[in-house]
C-alpha cells in the first residue's frame, strides 16, 4: 500500500463549527423562543435542506443570486433553502388538506452564498413563526406580541418592536405626488432614515450627496416641493401608538385609501392593548420599509437599544401573495424570522448569556485506575440522582490535572475518592468555583490539597445531598 | 407583464417534509435522548451541512458513491455530510487544543446519494455520541450504559444491546485457519448469522446455497474442516456475560491475540457490572461484525424485541484511527449513532409516543368578532400562567367549525365565551377529549351544545385554575 496523501483538516470559507459552548448558550436561546412560541400554539414543522430550484427561486433578484444552486449526481438543478419562507409556500400549496390557520414554526439552517466577511456566514439558523391562512390583523398583533415575549424572556429590557404598514407607504406615494417610476427608489432612501437622518434623506432625494468616506451617492432628482411632504411624513411623532395614528390620520385626510392602511394599524394597536403589550415596547414607525416587492400589509421588526450595531433581530410582516407562485390561490400569511445566530451574539454582547463549554455539574476524578468500578458507582449514584455527571476517562493520573480539566470545562463540583476515602466509606466534594488551580508547583499534594478553598470529605451517603446542596 | 408560469409545489424524490406531528413526537424522543446523554458529561457540537470534498470522501468505497456531491458556484468541489463521524474526525484534527477526552454529541441531518424507497430517504437525522481521547474501555461501557440509559427513558422495556470485539473476530481467522484473502468474504457471511442461522452459514462458507427466492447465492469455498471451527464459535453461549466469556477464553486458548480482545471483553463487563446495567440489557454476542474496515476494538448495537424488524437502531463502537486521514497521530475514539428517524417509527409501532398534531392546551373560540380584545385578553391571561393557548384566528364564524378545528388539531380544551357570558363574567369550558363534534346537523346551537359532555360554565376568576386542573 502507498502512503495516502493526508487531508488538511479545514471548513469551507464562510462555513463554522459550533463549538460546545456556544451550542449550550444558543441552545438556551432556542428554547426560551421554541417555549414562548408555543404558548400563542405555534406548531414545528421540518423541510428539506434540500429543493427543486424553482421553488426556492423567484423572490427577487439579489436573493437568487445568493440561492446555493447546483446540479445533482442525475443533472436535476436543486438548491438549499434560502430562507424558510419559500418552504414554508411550498408546504402550504403541497398539502391543501392542512387545517387553517396553520402556524407554524420552523428552526433550521438556511445557507446564502454570500461573500464571506466577518460575522457574515453561508451557513446560518433561522427561527421563523407565520400564521397562514388569516387575513385579520390579530394575527399580526398575535406575531409582535410573541416576540416581544420572546426578549422579555430572554431576560432582554431595553428592546424596541416597531411596525408599520405597506399601504401607509403606497398613500405617500400619492400624496408627495411622487411619479411611478420613483417609487421604488423613493421608498429605499426612506429605508435609510435612521441612518442618514432628514438631511441626508433631503440630500438623497433631490440631488445626491457625498458620504463621509468621499462617495457621490446619486440623487433622485425630486423636485424640493414634493420632499416637503416626505419630511412631513418622517416627522411624525412615534412614542404613542394612538398620537402616531392621531398624526397620520390627519396629514393623509383625503389621501385615497389611507383609511385602510391606518384602519389596520389601528386594530392592531388595539389588540397589543389587549395582548398587554406596552407602547414603549411596540410603537408605530411609519418610515420602516421591509422587503420592498414583498409585504403587502403590516410590516414590524424588533431591536435591543443597548446592541443597536446588531441591527433588527427579529423581522417580519404580512404577504399575502404567499403560494401565488404554485397554486392560483391568495393565501394571507403573516410572520417573522429571527436570526439566531445575530441574536445570539447580542446577547453575548449584553451579557445576558452564561458561556459554559460544559454539560455535566460533576466530574468525578480518578486517583487510583485499579478500583475504577468504585468511581463508576459513584458516577452511577449521581445520574440516579437527576445530577449530571461526567466521570474522567482521559490519560491524566495525576489529580492536579484532573482537576484543571475540571476547571478548563467549567464543571462546578468535583468528587475525590482515594483509598483513604474508600476505606474510610468518604468522599471529598470541592466546589471549583472556590478554588485556584494553580497551586505552589512544589507543594506535595496534601499540602496543595490543603491550602485550596471549597473542599470537603464527607461521608459517602451524603454525596448526592451534598453535591445537590452546592448545586 | 407576461403571466408567470406556476410551479409545481412538490419535493425532491428521496426527501419529505416532517409535518407538525411527526415534528411534535420526534423532538421529544430527541429531548429524552439528550437529557440521559448529558447525564454522562457529553456536550453538544455543530458542523456544517457542507464540507470539503476530501473531508467526507475515504471511508470506503460504498460509503464514497452515497456521498451527495457537487461543484459550488465557485467550481469548488464540496459534499453534504454522510455521516455525523468524519466531521467529528476534522474538528479534532483541526482544533488541537480542544479538551480530552472529548465527549461529543451531535444532533444533525445527514445526507445520501441513496436509491429512494419506502422508508429510505435521502435526509436523516442522527443523533451521535462520541468520546474522543480516551483509551479506555471505561469508555465504551459507558457509551453501552447511556445508550441502554436512553432505551430505558423511552419507556422501552424489551430491547438488547449486544457486543463484541472487532480483536475477537480476527482470532477466529486464525482459529479456523482461513487464508488471509478470504478474511472480509467469511465476515460477511457471519454478519448474516442473525438472517440465516448456522445452516445458511454453512452453505454460504462452502459451496453456496439458493435462497427463498431462488436466487443463486456463492459460496465462499471454505473446506468443510474449517468451517467447523466458525460452527464452534458461532455456537457461543450468550445470555451470561461472564459465561460468554469462559467459552471464548477456552475455544481461543493458545490462539496468538485472544488474551487482549478477550480482556477487553471482560473489562467492559466489569464496567457495565458498576454502571448497574444487567446482563439481560446488555450481553456479549461473538457474531456481531459491523462496519468491517472501519471498527478497531469493542463493537455494540442495540435493537428493539418487539421491533426487530427495524434491525438495529442504534449502534457504534471504537475507531482508533480517527484523525488519521488529517494528521499523522492515533487519537482513540469510540461511539455510536441513532438513526432518529427509524428509532422514531419503532417507537411509533410499539405505541410508545402519543402523537398530537398541536402544540396548544387550550383553543379559545371567537363567537363575536366586534370583541376580539376580549378573548384576547383572555388568551393572554392563559398564556400568563403558562397555559399554551391557540386565539382562534380562522376565518371560520361558526362555534361547531372552530370546535371541528379544535378537535382536529387534538387541542384538549376549548374556551367559550359570547356576550351571555361576558356580560355575567362568566367563560364555558369544554373538554374536547369527552366530546363528540359530530351533533345532530339540524339541532340548533343550544340544543347542540347542551347535547354535549365534558362542559361548564364557570365564573371566569376561576378561569385559569378550572384548566389548570383539566390539564
Amino acid at each position: 500500500m502507498t502512503e495516502k496523501k493526508l487531508v488538511e483538516p479545514e471548513l469551507l470559507k464562510g462555513f463554522r463549527d459550533l463549538m460546545p459552548a456556544q451550542m449550550i448558550g444558543r441552545r438556551k436561546v432556542v428554547e426560551v423562543i421554541r417555549q414562548t412560541y408555543e404558548l400563542y400554539g405555534f406548531v414545528p414543522l421540518e423541510t428539506p435542506a434540500l429543493e427543486k430550484i424553482e421553488t426556492l427561486l423567484g423572490s427577487g433578484e439579489e436573493a437568487d443570486k445568493l440561492v446555493f444552486q447546483f446540479s445533482d449526481q442525475d443533472e436535476q438543478r436543486v438548491g438549499l433553502r434560502y430562507d424558510l419562507t419559500a418552504p414554508l409556500a411550498r408546504v402550504v400549496a403541497q398539502y391543501r388538506e392542512l387545517p387553517k390557520p396553520f402556524k407554524r414554526y420552523q428552526i433550521s439552517p438556511v445557507w446564502r452564498y454570500d461573500k464571506p466577511g466577518p460575522g457574515r456566514f453561508r451557513e446560518f439558523l433561522q427561527f421563523d413563526i407565520d400564521t397562514v391562512g388569516s387575513p385579520s390583523m390579530e394575527a399580526d398583533a398575535e406575531i409582535i406580541a410573541a416576540m416581544s415575549d420572546a426578549l422579555m424572556a430572554l431576560g432582554i429590557q431595553r428592546y424596541g418592536i416597531r411596525f408599520s404598514n405597506r399601504k401607509i407607504l403606497n398613500c405617500l406615494i400619492a400624496f408627495a405626488d411622487i411619479p411611478a417610476e420613483l417609487t421604488l427608489k423613493v421608498f429605499r432612501v426612506i429605508d435609510k432614515f435612521d441612518r442618514i437622518g432628514i438631511e441626508g434623506i433631503r440630500e438623497e432625494l433631490t440631488k445626491g450627496r457625498v458620504d463621509v468616506s468621499g462617495d457621490k451617492i446619486p440623487g433622485v432628482g425630486l423636485a424640493l416641493e414634493k420632499v416637503t411632504p416626505i419630511e412631513k411624513f418622517l416627522s411624525l411623532p412615534k412614542g404613542s401608538r394612538t398620537g402616531t395614528i392621531e398624526a397620520v390620520t390627519q396629514l393623509f385626510a383625503g389621501v385615497p385609501g389611507a383609511d385602510e392602511g391606518i384602519g389596520e394599524l389601528k386594530k392592531i394597536s388595539a389588540c397589543l392593548e389587549a395582548l398587554g403589550v406596552p407602547e414603549e415596547k411596540a410603537y408605530i414607525d411609519l418610515t420602516i420599509a421591509r422587503g420592498l416587492d414583498y409585504y403587502t400589509g403590516p410590516v414590524y421588526e424588533a431591536w435591543l437599544l443597548d446592541a443597536r450595531e446588531f441591527g433588527s433581530i427579529m423581522g417580519g410582516g404580512r404577504y399575502d401573495g404567499l403560494v401565488e407562485r404554485f397554486i392560483p390561490e391568495k393565501i394571507p400569511a403573516t410572520g417573522a424570522s429571527i436570526g439566531v445566530d445575530r441574536l445570539f451574539a447580542a446577547l453575548q454582547k449584553l451579557e445576558l448569556i452564561e458561556t459554559v463549554s460544559s454539560t455535566a455539574q460533576v466530574l468525578v476524578t480518578v486517583m487510583d485506575r485499579e478500583r475504577s468500578d468504585e468511581y463508576q458507582r459513584i458516577a452511577r449514584e449521581l445520574r440516579t440522582a437527576g445530577i449530571r455527571t461526567e466521570l474522567y476517562l482521559g490519560t491524566e493520573k495525576g489529580l492536579r490535572k484532573q482537576l484543571e480539566y475540571c476547571d478548563r470545562q467549567g464543571i462546578p463540583v468535583s468528587v475525590i475518592a482515594g483509598s483513604n476515602e474508600f476505606q474510610a466509606n468518604q468522599v471529598t466534594i470541592k466546589d471549583m468555583r472556590k478554588m485556584l488551580v494553580e497551586g505552589p508547583k512544589t507543594a506535595d499534594r496534601k499540602e496543595w490539597l490543603a491550602a485550596r478553598t471549597g473542599q470537603k470529605t464527607i461521608v459517602r451517603a451524603d454525596m448526592v445531598s451534598e453535591i445537590l446542596a452546592l448545586l
